[in-house]
């Protein structure tokens, strides 16, 4: 069997042929390397690929038995986790060719699945604002988005189906939004860290992009070791779905207030249990905060990196670790007793709520690619650790990807994702 | 200035005396090693030690400006932190003599506050229970503890004042309580975790051990980046103190029940604010929880190392990862989940007092080397993610250092390590 269009195939899809044998894992491989080949010149969504290697991996996996959820299955891998195999340079120079001694827990995890890691993807230095070399494969003259801006474009692309990425304000969600893709985000502490570079301990959230919710559904069973997240959702009773336009929503843009208006209309028609809710009062500046908290834990995270490659830093993460150096450790202390509080907090929303509609970002990708956009509508959520998931439904005014996210109950990954089904349907019939 | 003793001076006063210029880094640096070359042998506290290496950070430090609180003073770090300069192995052959690209971040705070990495400690096999060789310095047929063995006994014979753990289940509160030391274990989330080996998101917390509170507060000040912990408490007002002898309380010996009984008589007299507290009736098996949240993320942390070395893994630790196989991601989430109530309950508690005082081991350390001892006193508050202090301050049967913790507020370090000053002063006069 061979296709044209096999790079373009749901990863759920592929993995359910592939384990059925009526897809070989090497046919899917070369459509992938084949788009690849075509685009990535311009694109830019790979910091270290190796096409023999892959087809060493794909052609394994076609000899042997059927692994787990993502057999044969190529995968992009943020180049902010280590890699046996692959050079791993967290996005900066300090680490050029570095090799590590063993893969990030999280890859080992899907290549015990049987995925097949096809490269490492582009990611921002050390997952801050400094950007790489991709563009966003809708306009080469806009951002991706970052930090986890070469996964999302690669998915956006059909260069592959999945692909690893994190999340510290925004980085996991905003690229989604800005290529069109589905970001799923799991709730704080539900898939192990171990081997990705750490910039914060609050904050760092490991997750994934595909472009359905069934497909990060698959990639989060195995990130957190829930096989009922690859279930098939029930389709019998609508989700109650809180609106939460967010303490920020003054920047939303038309082409996102248009989402919105959009997706709340088609949704009330079908999910009765559907109402406007604000966070509560008593729940500080949670854009704030989080800002206050991720400038600490980077300046403490990257202590190796600003005192002895300073010079090899961009002067953007330059100034945010020094915006870090200056926050007692006491007034840290009091944003963490503060964040678990505000957590606390919101979690009694969820008595009403199985999930939270939200903005995912302002608007389209910005034009220009010095910069990756602003993650405010992400920052909030980060810091309470909640799941979210980016939905990509329609367009904005210059023909650019628009979305929303949703949110879910701290480890509640399965209620957000079964939901989250269940909306996306709705919303892209 | 030299003297046979200064290997035995607390780290506090060492800093001042270097930092006045009154003592040189490299004379205490000296009286470290002659004391490790006449017991290490016996004692095997190091699994790396660099004689010429300490000698020339000493050198330089003694040479340049006076850079932070640990301005000189000789560390240990526990083998498993990374370290740029020392081989780093984790207890296990899987990684022999591993040279990581860059120390963790704690490491890096540490030498940015002055202080000079002496050598490696020994770490039990991936800080599990597969002992490393070190022996109790205060009776080598005994385990020293684990897993930060050699971090405890180090300083606990004197071979240097500070030393770097980690506790996962009770390797920092476990090992200082069977040595005879002070040992902090601080609030979940302060300290950075980056570049130590991980093997469980929600549990493994970097701490240290000192010889007296004020050596540990002052190790913890630059840990977290919290000033406010190495100043001198506020001796005025006497901390409120609950006694929680804790559901273990029929596991512990008779070594601890006196010692129990003896730090509630001297206390009973000088803290007014003294009662018993019992974990309320809502809050679940800690112990069992914990057990079932460190099984399950194990397995999943370590997921290189059972797939790829397994015949390198000890059968203590294969049995274990065996055992956290078979937990389902759906019961891990529901433990997570019922993990955040308990820790929420549980802080409530402490509107009424400043610290509660508990067991930190069921007697003195055992008979026997193949085993480091049961961590059933310190499991529950380290899934709370409380902040722990262990204080020796009597001697059991057969003459072995016991003593008790003070367990705090989440996220207020300060007022524990306060309240463990004045009741230490108390217990030890």
């Amino acid at each position: 069997m061979n296709s044209p269009k096999l790079n373009e195939l749901d990863a759920w899809q592929a993995a359910r042929l592939i384990a059925q044998r009526e897809l070989r894992a090497v046919d899917l491989l070369h459509a992938c390397l084949d788009r690849i080949t075509e685009r990535d010149d311009e694109v830019h969504a790979f910091a270290h690929l190796d096409r023999a290697h892959a087809l060493v991996q794909a052609n394994a996996l076609d000899k042997g038995p059927v692994r787990g959820l993502l057999h044969g299955l190529p995968i992009g891998v943020k180049d902010l986790f280590d890699t046996i195999d692959f050079p791993t340079s967290y996005g900066s120079p300090v680490y050029g060719a570095h090799r590590p001694r063993a893969d990030a827990a999280s890859v080992a995890l899907c290549r015990e699945a049987g995925a097949l890691v096809m490269g490492k993807t582009v990611t921002t230095e050390f997952a801050y604002f400094y950007p790489g070399a991709t563009r966003n494969p809708h306009d080469l003259t806009r951002t991706p988005g970052g930090s986890s801006s070469g996964s999302a474009a690669a998915v956006a692309d059909s260069m592959l189906p999945l692909a690893l990425g994190t999340q510290t304000a925004g980085s996991v969600i905003r690229p989604a939004a800005y290529c069109g893709v589905v970001g799923y985000k799991p709730s704080s502490g539900r898939v192990p860290r171990a081997g990705i570079k750490s910039i914060s301990e609050a904050l760092d959230t490991p997750g994934g992009f595909g472009r359905c919710v069934r497909d990060v559904a698959l990639l989060g069973a195995v990130l957190t070791g829930d096989a009922r997240l690859s279930t098939s959702p029930d389709e019998s009773a609508a989700p109650r779905i809180g609106l939460c336009r967010t303490p920020e929503w003054a920047y939303a843009e038309a082409d996102t207030q248009r989402a919105w208006d959009t997706a709340t209309a088609a949704l009330t028609h079908v999910a009765p249990a559907l109402a406007d809710v604000a966070l509560p009062d008593d729940v500080p500046d949670l854009v704030a905060l989080q800002k206050e908290v991720m400038a600490f834990e980077m300046f403490r995270a990257l202590s190796v990196e600003r005192l002895h490659h300073r010079d090899q830093l961009s002067l953007q993460l330059q100034a945010q670790l020094d915006s870090g150096s200056v926050i007692s450790g006491g007034t840290h202390a009091a944003n963490l007793v503060r964040t678990e509080r505000a957590r606390h907090r919101i979690d009694t929303l969820f008595d009403q709520f199985d999930v939270l509609l939200a903005p995912s970002a302002a608007g389209e990708a910005p034009v220009g690619v010095d910069a990756t956009g602003d993650p405010l509508f992400c920052r909030g959520w980060t810091l309470l650790g909640l799941p979210c998931v980016h939905l990509p439904f329609t367009r904005g005014s210059n023909g650019l990807p628009v979305g929303l996210q949703l949110v879910g109950r701290w480890g509640d990954d399965h209620r957000l994702l079964s939901s989250a089904q269940w909306i996306y349907d709705r919303l892209t019939q």
